[in-house]
């Protein structure tokens, strides 16, 4: 599939656009002569960011509101070809100590948004990001999209009715809508102010920062990383791909690796920066998910998808822009 | 078990109490020298009627409250030895016509119900009703408790993550919580004004008032129903269990009937009425969910609960019930 082809010239709404995977898709889309608009609340602590735009911010139109706004998402969501509905928030800690906040924005603003699109524009496409967390502790491995819903924080609950909301919409009134669930996504324009969306980027910080890198025990869990890039391209060919409609699909590498490893290959990418082993916090082996990747097959076998970016290689380009650009997120 | 010395001096608090199962439960407590509070905030359309604990009403302590008020909920669950949660709404259509409503009810304000409990009455044990609507159109049947959940409405969906907090907050938070998954309940106190929280309650209603009683096509989609005091001793057992704490179970009878052959035997209780076969309409065909019935073993080997109220004896006894009352349900 040319996907320059099937997006030129089409409107596309990315909400969470100034965030990390969000302005990554607006960059691509508008290098393909699509009229991206991104919606970002910039909430403070979240991962919306203007420099993840800056490159690129005269051929994009910058919004900035709150998918919770209804009025304004109502307006936002006419005459859109595409709606790539990535706003939210993945913070397993958050959604436990305000659990409130994760349901207003993981939860309700979904259904807000998919009952503009039914009312304002039910043709429209959209592509939903998910994740890993609604399946909770794999109970076998590879984990694929039969595995049981059980999530282990109220960020995965959430998620979970947020998608299923897609999924219904898709059914019911014909919003065409797919899910992607994400498991640990990393690469240049995260968020690096703090370690409660994921830990590697939280890593490379510290390594470029030439600080211990703590990992819990000898840190074996296993997990399964993508680079942000390969997860662009996912979206994009996930809203491009008709077969796709009311689906929902894993992503993964297909190549899990331990946390200890991730970490060793973060000081490996940044030449500084060394490891530190300490105790498993209380509060994060609650809800600690233990060993994780996915089967990604049926997303291949729909579109033909796969990731192209090694782990090293993803995280010497994460390095090398942060070096770069340290001023912008720190 | 001997479900009189359990709960004999307990505090039992019954959200959803002035209702349809609350109600029934709140009689069977009392009658057992439980001290029972109801709370009910008798929306206009739910299922909460001060008849249903007329003859009680000496017993119990009558509170009138929305469970999504923060405060009074917080205030109410302290001291509790049992926290019967059944406050909510299945209507599927109301949940399609108004989603941020049913949001409010049925998935925000569990989890303000949860936060709560952490707060002010960690100790309590939490029976939660889900319901089979969870799972959605039927993979396989009898649908068991690893069947994946697919809801087909918005109601649902938010069942589904008002149950998923409950076992979260167990597992999480130490809350000791279970759920039983209801599938169709029938039986005295039920809300007789409108057909949108279940169609046979409705039935006995036309054919008290000798009405034609509508199905849809042949009728042939099977369903399975529980008697309401099966479903309250389901509730008492499963609060009185400790091996329940954390999971997860159906409820069912064993005996599916198809739809046409329960209009037959309301018509048979009633000795009135008739049978009137009209077109399906759109907006059910939409959320239609096929056959539906349980497989309740998880259940049954957990805590030995077998239903013992037969379709035609319980909806006698239902016929029986409303012709005494009618003025006050209908």
């Amino acid at each position: 599939m040319d996907l320059a082809d099937k997006f030129r010239g089409t409107r596309c709404l990315i909400t969470g656009g100034l965030g990390f995977i969000g302005s990554h898709l607006a960059a691509r889309l508008a290098g393909f002569g699509a009229w991206v608009t991104v919606v970002d609340s910039l909430i403070e602590g979240y991962g919306g960011n203007l420099f993840n735009v800056e490159a690129i911010k005269d051929r994009i139109r910058i919004n900035i509101s709150d998918v919770r706004d209804q009025s304004s998402t109502n307006w936002l969501v006419r005459n859109q070809d595409y709606l790539f509905n990535l706003a939210g928030t993945l913070s397993h800690i958050d959604s436990m100590t305000d659990p409130f906040t994760d349901l207003e924005i993981n939860c309700r603003s979904q259904l807000s948004i998919l009952e503009s699109c039914r009312k304002f524009n039910p043709t429209v496409k959209v592509v939903f990001s998910g994740t890993r967390g609604e399946y909770g502790r794999a109970q076998y491995l590879p984990v694929d999209e039969k595995h049981p819903l059980c999530p282990t924080d109220t960020n995965g609950i959430n998620n979970m009715a947020g998608e299923l909301y897609h999924i219904l919409y898709n059914n019911v009134y014909g919003i065409r809508a797919v899910s992607l669930r994400l498991t640990n996504v990393f690469g240049p324009h995260h968020q690096m102010r703090h370690s409660r969306q994921g830990y590697l980027n939280w890593f490379v910080r510290l390594a470029i920062d030439d600080q211990e890198v703590p990992i819990y025990g000898e840190g074996e869990q296993l997990r399964d990383f993508n680079y942000v890039d390969d997860v662009v391209e996912a979206l994009l060919v996930a809203g491009a791909e008709p077969a796709t409609d009311g689906e929902i699909y894993n992503l993964g590498s297909g190549k899990p690796v331990s946390v200890g490893d991730s970490a060793r290959a973060v000081l490996e990418a940044a030449g500084t920066g060394r490891l530190k082993q300490i105790a498993f916090p209380e509060e994060k082996k609650k809800i600690e998910i233990g060993d994780y990747y996915a089967d990604f097959s049926k997303f291949t076998r729909a579109t033909g998808w796969q990731p192209k970016v090694e782990f090293a290689d993803g995280l010497r380009r994460t390095v090398h822009f942060y070096r770069k650009h340290k001023e912008h997120y720190w």
